[in-house]
């Protein structure tokens, strides 16, 4: 959320924030900016949603979507700066950051890359080891936990309720037919599945199972609006929610 | 200090942070990046120097030197930003910030105009009130005292020792002929005076007495670096210094 | 038009482009980017629509509206870096950068400081006196023009069918009721007037009759697009047209 | 050359510019900015020097040293961005853009992936067919040579007076002991074999013949400025020049 800049509007924040617990709020680098942060954090706080921090590569143009060959410390240090913004902008709205979910290349490249996650990890936890890093789960977290485990940050794995995987839990190329569920019903069955510890039918018909902490859904168009709302309302109807 | 970015340096930090007691950092938006903030607050931390923010108006081509038409709220929102920035990284290295000196055209409008000022007491009070503000001793300081004490923020008014002041106790424009004083021997006088609380013979040649918390010396070419050293020297000489 | 910037949006460049003569088109410093740049003016090129550069201060996240203190160099400066990089994407377009329109704050200043108007000019002129500069049609053009003949560049004046002006032939504030008219039938009268060089009503209801050119509308929501479409077929079947 | 930035300074051009045939000049995106370029453009058209335009990727933070993943399109709307910036302020010096060599990662990203290489003779080709494209000298030309010759853009190799290379003829990594001369003599000495066609060693021992049409010399410290004093009066004294 926040990815609004300057007199550009992105997202549809107001009518997204009411139906979900956490929101990644963008920082200044890929998006937002001092003005859009605070009235996003504002919002955040207003709904009582948990405020995360979505650092990204410093690329405005790009959206902070191209990968760029930055170093383990200009990460460390990127993340740095990013986090303490959002956090400064935070204590003026009564909250603080309360998780970390890099953006765009930055988080695919944390994803493929076990040095890049290492700079990541090292990054959060010496901004705050009490700081959770989410992350994107996979068929095997076990690696991705283990790094974590040697840096002390506790580890939020996210699943998409919205997109399909393939047999090894990697989310299906946008590129590829059927990457993208549009269908509110499809979407609203996989966010139970999650829910509820299923099984996914992965693209090649295989049975993939995701340990998920936390589910991810973009708030850019109203479809996803209209599954956000649907969502919440089958979660809080399980029993034991 | 940290005026360097990217590939470019500026300023000789290594040489003057052990003979001051504040750095006034720069937050990214006039100059100063990521990696140069983590490396200048890791240098003051390790000489026991208070770490000041340096915020600006964002312009980097310009050096945060041009004054921009911005509003009373996007200037509480870029301080936010660039504080809770430079804040974020201070605590991986340490320390903290302890106070805020808006730099450049910022500084100068907020000197300039009342309706600044209190934006700037406001977003200062709403960080952090405990977080004072560094502003410049003028003749009269009772007006921003005044607002001082309604946004319940400590002010620190600072003075220059190797600038020449005008009757009403502002700074020289740089363009008039003595605007700058190149002598070290001038520079140290001037400083003891301030730090005696005795008068400075303005430009009109009145006494001006002004009341400093503190004394200011640009970093940027050796002879203020020679200049700091002598000034050290003579205020650690003072009695009960 | 052109003032998308990345992946955000803005504007109507499509449905207004098949109904105007002229485009200004932003040229990166307050919106456009390289890309949308080139798509801007393929447009423009594919409809016969004449290519002006609309050059701004250096301020993304303003979007080119608020003034900076920019010394007369910087101005000549930055329109010639602007004016240069969309005429080399006009040359790869089979078109040209034809006039100059100054965007937002450069252009308010440019109207009311003549030493602003002086560098605009200045900086037109050096880089091809052929180009005519657009500004704001006034009760009284005479300075302007005087300025412009010294300079020996050509002036295209404009006004604004949409908007309502004062006696002095200035836009009324956007911050006083009845600034911007938003029925259809209104601005189309109020073109049809301007073009067919009779007198407004001014807002004080003195009669303003205006020399213009150009009329100016602003592409960016769909009454306005509404209306373009409306003027173009009222201004087609004024008899010599 | 122009590679400064705002306040910060870089480079020794005045200096190097009498000793030189060509500049490259940065064009904004990694470094230099309007005034600057203003400047520099200047500087190359008193001393009759050909000014080429020395695009790249948009990173000042990090000089363009870091490879961004653009696409193709966005490569060629960079390219055409920049080299319009500059032409635009060559035409107000007396001079135009004579040639191309893009700066940094671009050229490294060329040199290494013929699709990038692709992208960049397009760009030129479609800007200006009778542009050369600088590139880099390597033991077999003949891949990139063809390329040239299918988009009918003229290429320049260059060949580096002050690094070592290896077998391959590409440059010997930075990181590697004895990557870069610093002995004046041994880069003269380079010099005039590249300039008479004799082969150079590489570091594995093997005799490397390179083709150049043109000799690359970085002016950013005192000692390649002495080195490209000695270049040129040697280059000056071998027959027939």
């Amino acid at each position: 959320m926040g990815e609004s800049f300057g007199s550009w509007t992105m997202g549809l924040d107001a009518e997204v924030m009411p139906f979900v617990d956490c929101a990644n709020i963008a920082c200044g680098f890929h998006a937002g900016d001092p003005g859009i942060m605070r009235h996003t954090v504002a919002l955040a706080s207003a709904h009582g949603v948990t405020v995360g921090a979505h650092p990204a590569y410093q690329d405005l143009a790009g959206f902070g979507r191209r990968s760029m060959a930055c170093s383990n410390e200009e990460i460390r240090d990127l993340l740095h700066y990013q986090i303490g913004a959002l956090d400064g902008i935070c204590r003026t709205q009564g909250t603080r950051v309360a998780y970390v979910k890099p953006h765009g290349a930055l988080y695919n490249d944390m994803m493929a890359d076990p040095q890049k996650l290492r700079a990541v990890l090292g990054a959060v936890a010496e901004y705050d080891p009490q700081l959770p890093l989410m992350l994107m789960a996979t068929a095997d977290d076990s690696a991705a936990q283990a790094l974590g485990d040697e840096f002390g940050v506790t580890l939020w794995f996210e699943a998409f309720a919205d997109r399909a995987y393939d047999g090894a839990g990697r989310l299906l190329s946008r590129r590829l037919p059927g990457a993208v569920h549009h269908d509110p019903a499809q979407i609203v069955e996989q966010a139970l599945r999650l829910a509820r510890g299923e099984a996914l039918i992965a693209s090649d018909g295989s049975a993939l199972r995701l340990k998920a902490h936390t589910l991810c859904v973009h708030g850019d168009n109203a479809s996803s609006v209209a599954a956000v709302r649907q969502i919440r309302q089958a979660l809080d109807a399980l029993p034991g929610s």
